[in-house]
């Protein structure tokens, strides 16, 4: 997505060799209108694979997935983060270390919203290590959900999380692939 | 908003005479085209205020909020929770103690994208104890901007946030006033 590339490059702070900033668009600051284009673009690649919902990681993915999910008119689920394990009969948890800060985290669906009929479509902002893209899926089959896919905003395709999602079948989407940070310069695929 | 309060009494469950979980369709289930409803709703009550920007405390905020934005054509700010202080000379941030958990966490915003410029329309699913728009509220003053006035989708008016901000001077907008939620039954004003 041209779009998406040229305001990575005019808007983004590459941080580490690991690390883009892109907060004035995307994860602190959001433009609403362009947010909406990704989540059409988006949810073109993936319009004739029989999605029923689509899942997001709070909370930076949830911008880019709202607009996925008002796309191809079916509801969005808020994975959300937790500190502990809850003990509730209904409930699906899974372990997941963010690679950013190196933390764990329980992510958390509740079973009265996907069941063994829906056909899940996971939208995040970032695919990196893909931890979290993982996480996603192991709670979406807990629950005896389908994944039809993975779409992301951005990949940065030197870190091993497409590969690891492609790797078990998953079809990936990304809007722009990002091969390396080094020196500071932004180098797409 | 009479969608609102029909999805409310339909979907809605009490679980304590202060605790609404309305998970169904707002917090962890999200309806795309209800939530852009609420806030082209939110929006059209705000659209002569000289709105530059819609903020909102992440998560369960982001998904109103964001609709919000859209129909006033404004980028939208997602103010950070983080568990501890970060100095950094452009980041501003203020403790607020959630009601619901009663843990505390630093609301943060960057200075990059509040300015004596703006004026901020603040925006969240719950209006309750106030807390967290109270402390959106010192933000954004922080940063030197103004507030326009909070939007929020349900104000539990028998807890005392709305009242609160209004002593402040506030324009406080709910599509949806619960005054009671004694023996299980949800009550509108």
């Amino acid at each position: 997505m041209d779009e998406l590339k040229g305001r990575i490059l005019k808007e983004g702070h590459v941080i580490s060799s690991e690390i883009l900033n892109v907060d004035s668009f995307i994860n602190h600051q959001v433009d609403p209108e362009f947010m909406e284009k990704v989540g059409i673009e988006i949810a073109e690649h993936f319009k004739d694979k029989g999605i029923t919902k689509v899942a997001t990681i709070e909370s930076s993915g949830i911008a880019p997935a709202l607009f996925t999910a008002k796309a191809l008119s079916v509801p969005l689920i808020i994975l959300k983060k937790q500190a502990s394990k809850i003990l509730n009969e209904n409930l699906y948890q899974t372990e997941v270390t963010s690679f950013t800060t190196k933390k764990s985290y329980e992510l958390s669906l509740s079973g009265k919203f996907v069941t063994e009929n829906d056909h899940v479509l996971i939208v995040d902002d970032f695919l990196a290590d893909g931890e979290a893209a993982i996480g996603a899926l192991r709670l979406i089959r807990k629950a005896h959900g389908t994944v039809a896919g993975v779409g992301a905003m951005i990949d940065k395709s030197f870190q091993p999380g497409a590969d690891k999602l492609r790797e078990q079948g998953i079809d990936v989407y990304s809007l722009a692939v990002i091969k390396s940070l080094e020196n500071s310069e932004i180098i797409f695929e």
